[in-house]
């Protein structure tokens, strides 16, 4: 497989973005999470999306030029109306608004309406919990997960993200979908020809599927758990920023390119020193974590986060592996990108 | 089985903790809490539990005239010390000092240390929707879901409960432990005597179990996913209140019940209309719930907290049913309670 450096991906990531006439705001934290999320070992939710990513800013699905505006603020809330902007940019300028809140008030959450894909929610949660923060992350989606005794997906595979500061290492960060597997996986499934494990997908008449190319819907985790997290989430989202909700979402693949799906966020930034000292939290939370991963003698017990600072570390070393498909996609958008290859 | 009703059991179990000597504001809250759980159908968290509370109140476990006070408070964030009071009158007073500040901010986040039991998380965040806010509760609790890769619970089935205000009926009410089951239907399955579901439980050496009485701790909802949220839910709850997490909590039942166990507790209240109108959002989110439940005809689709919402009605109508043995244990605390018998 071809391999990337991270650092130079970025900088021809943003560069074709602007080119295509994306807003260098929007083009630098688009490109910013996209590597980031990538070097974090996030395959489903990093670069490959890129092409994909650039359709819709050429199409005007994703505006080039968002006005990111604040409709609503109190001490510690607002709701923000990202103006069809690129999710990792709404969602950074959400965030860092809530950072603001949380400055004076101790934490910060903000709504987001008329907003896209924004990639990996931890890539916004960890924004926060590098500056101190319990950070949290939420976002909508297409309806995909089965909803609980149905044989129809309601809502979508809604990620909950939280973070957590920690000494001497990345912040704690659990970033998850309500489902058992996330979608994007299974595009990625169907590009690599694979089939998927038993119990994760169904097909479009609620029967369970292995078969990538059939599933049409998820499973969610704990049954109506999964579900009923999802619905809650959907709550957060798209009920507070008055967008539309699962059923009403348009699909982000099979929908006109230039459509525009007024994705719903949800961020929450909480600073950890309006409870107690932020040097004792992180030093204790290194240290339960520390407890947890010396389980079993070691190596058998993970916290969350615990693998994609692996991947990370590797990538540094070996550079970001791209599939072939994809590969040959961000060569048509340009030669250039063979300047990233790792010699 | 015997069946009671809700309104007199309340007063009498009101009456029997004051006559322990637990304050009035205590006995009220924790009698309140008990009961309006049972109503919901929640036999595991509701009033079976209060022949153990009342141990707890007389070996001191719980502190009869508890002064929870303010340590820390920003202008959204607190932090309580409960004084070792009973959770329910924890809580209450948490979830309360949560929409005050939301008040005024747009919400509020408590941090309880020095906490008990506490019993549904819903009991909370529902007194929060009920007024127009989201609301949220966690707790922590001691070791009992299997790390994921490990042969040991290092971290509690740590609840999850999410409300939201909904027009013509109760909040919708997302209250989930991050375990298959929870430990107390454990408890109900022994003193029934029925085998579990497979895939819930393992005994102490990790192995699965469906022997309730061999069963020594539980699996995660969505395997590393459950693990990895009762740890974030661990950090806001013990890591925000500097208290014991998982394994250094001592077991509700094992431990002596004069130990105090210093549970730790985190709740949100969030005003809705700190983002849009309250009255269209709770007219939106019902014809949302509405869609749902017609799903596949109607009947087979519910959203989270219609078990409950149909255990109240017909609670409502037929009493609360009690299992034989704690039933013996209510008429050993005092004949009196023969007086709730509806007849």
């Amino acid at each position: 497989l071809p391999r990337l450096d991270g650092h130079r991906l970025e900088g021809l990531i943003r560069a074709e973005f602007e080119r295509a006439g994306l807003c260098e705001e929007s083009a630098t934290w688009a490109a910013r999470g996209m590597v980031e999320t990538s070097m974090r070992g996030i395959d489903s939710h990093g670069v490959n999306l890129f092409p994909h990513y650039l359709r819709a800013v050429r199409s005007g699905r994703i505006n080039s030029n968002p006005a990111i505006r604040t409709v609503q603020r109190r001490a510690a809330t607002a709701l923000l109306d990202a103006d069809h902007a690129i999710g990792h940019h709404a969602g950074s300028a959400a965030i860092a608004l809530a950072m603001e809140l949380a400055a004076q008030a101790g934490m910060g959450a903000v709504a987001v309406a008329n907003s896209t894909h924004f990639g990996a929610a931890g890539f916004f949660a960890l924004q926060a919990s590098r500056a101190g923060h319990i950070g949290f992350a939420f976002t909508n989606a297409d309806a995909l997960i089965r909803a609980f005794g149905g044989r129809r997906a309601l809502f979508g595979s809604n990620p909950i993200c939280i973070t957590a500061p920690m000494e001497g290492e990345e912040p704690l960060c659990l970033d998850m979908t309500t489902s058992r597997v996330s979608w994007n996986k299974v595009v990625l499934g169907r590009r690599a020809g694979e089939p998927l494990p038993p119990g994760l997908a169904a097909d479009a008449s609620g029967a369970p599927t292995t078969d990538p190319a059939a599933a049409a819907m998820l499973e969610p985790i704990g049954d109506y758990k999964g579900y009923g997290l999802s619905l809650l989430i959907e709550v957060l989202c798209a009920m507070l920023a008055d967008g539309p909700v699962g059923l009403e979402i348009l699909p982000m693949y099979r929908a006109p390119i230039e459509a525009r799906r007024r994705i719903s966020h949800f961020f929450m930034a909480m600073r950890v020193d309006a409870f107690l000292d932020l040097q004792h939290f992180r030093s204790r939370l290194r240290s339960v974590v520390e407890r947890t991963r010396a389980e079993d003698g070691g190596g058998r017990v993970m916290v969350p986060g615990d693998p994609e600072k692996r991947a990370f570390a590797a990538r540094q070393r070996e550079g970001i592996p791209m599939l072939e498909e994809p590969w040959r996609e961000f060569l048509a958008i340009s030669p250039a990108f063979e300047s990233a290859l790792v010699s």
